[in-house]
C-alpha cells in the first residue's frame, strides 16, 4: 500500500499569492497510487446500492471514469454552465465573491436512482452541496460523496451534513510549513 | 459488443445555430458501452510500448483515465492555459478565429518516454497537433494518439500525418439527416 497523502505535491502562490495549492497530477503520474486511490475511494460504497457515478468536472472525471469502470457502472457529468449539449437542470452556489453554477443533463438521472458523487478535493463545500442538490432536483438520491482529499481548515463538511462522506486523506493546516 | 457509434448522441444548433455536436454522454452513460469503448481505443496500442496515457481536458480525462487504470499506467494532463499549478510548457494552435493553447507540467513527460494521447472527438485536429508537438517539446515519444470519433467531414487528420492514429468510428457528414 502506497501513502497516498505523500504523493500530493504542494504548491505555494497558486493560483494567487498566500494561497496553497494541493497538486493531484504527482498522484496521478503514480500508476499503482492512482489505482489505489481510485479503489479505496469506492471501497467504502461497495455496499451502497450505487447505481451511477457522477464525475464533477473537470479532476472528478480521472477518479469518478475509472471507478465507473472497474464497478461496470454508468457515468454522469457536472459540468460548468453552457458545457452540456442538451436540456439541462443547473444549480448555483455561493462564491467568495459572487456565485457560480454546475450543471447536469436531465436525462442523467432517473427517479429513484443512487448516485454516488466524485471529486477530488473538498474545499468550502459549495460545489459539493450544489451537486447533491441537483440529484435531489432530477428526482435521484445521493449514495454518498467519495473525494480523495479534506482540507479540515476549510468549512466544507459543515455543507454536507447527513451526507455519507469517505475522503482518504485529509490536509489540516494550509501553512506551507506545517506537518499536515 | 454493442454499436458504440449508436449510443453518440447528435444535438443540433449546439454550440451555435448551424452546428451538429456529437454529445458522447449518452456513451457514458451505458456502463457496458463505456467500458468497450476504452477496451477498444486502448487495444491497438498493447504492444506499442507506451509508458503514460496523457488525456486532453476534459472528456479526454474520462476516457484516458479509466484506460491508465486498466493498464496500470501513469495518468497526465493536457489542460487549458493557467490551470496546472507547477511548471508548464504551453503550445499554441489556431482557431476559426484567434488562437488558443494547452498546457502540460514540465514534469510530466521525461526525455524519451513513450506516450499515448487520449480524447474523445478529433475534430479540427488544432489540440491533437498541439497535444503531439507538446510531448515532442518535453521529450517525450508520441506512441499514438486515441479517440473515440472522427469527424471525417473536417480535415483533422491531414494535422496529424505520420502519427499512429487510432478512432473506433466515423460521423461522415454534418447533416442532420444525414446516414451517417
Amino acid at each position: 500500500m502506497k501513502d497516498l497523502k505523500s504523493l500530493i505535491r504542494a504548491v505555494p502562490n497558486f493560483p494567487k499569492e498566500g494561497i496553497k495549492f494541493f497538486d493531484i497530477t504527482t498522484l496521478l503520474k503514480d500508476g499503482d497510487g492512482f489505482r489505489q486511490a481510485c479503489d479505496q475511494m469506492w471501497e467504502p460504497f461497495a455496499n451502497a446500492g450505487v447505481q451511477k457515478i457522477a464525475g464533477i468536472e473537470s479532476r472528478g472525471f480521472i477518479f469518478g471514469a475509472a471507478m465507473a469502470y472497474t464497478q461496470n457502472l454508468p457515468f454522469v457529468l457536472f459540468r460548468k454552465p453552457g458545457k452540456l449539449p442538451a436540456e439541462t437542470e443547473s444549480e448555483s452556489y455561493a462564491l467568495e465573491y459572487g456565485e457560480d453554477q454546475i450543471e447536469m443533463h436531465v436525462d442523467a438521472v432517473s427517479p429513484g436512482e443512487r448516485i454516488l458523487i466524485v471529486d477530488d478535493l473538498l474545499a468550502t463545500g459549495g460545489t459539493a452541496a450544489a451537486a447533491c442538490n441537483l440529484i435531489e432536483k432530477l428526482g435521484g438520491e445521493v449514495a454518498g460523496i467519495s473525494m480523495l482529499v479534506e482540507l479540515t481548515f476549510l468549512p466544507g463538511r459543515q455543507k454536507l451534513e447527513g451526507r455519507n462522506l469517505n475522503f482518504l486523506f485529509e490536509f489540516a493546516s494550509e501553512s506551507m510549513d506545517s506537518d499536515d
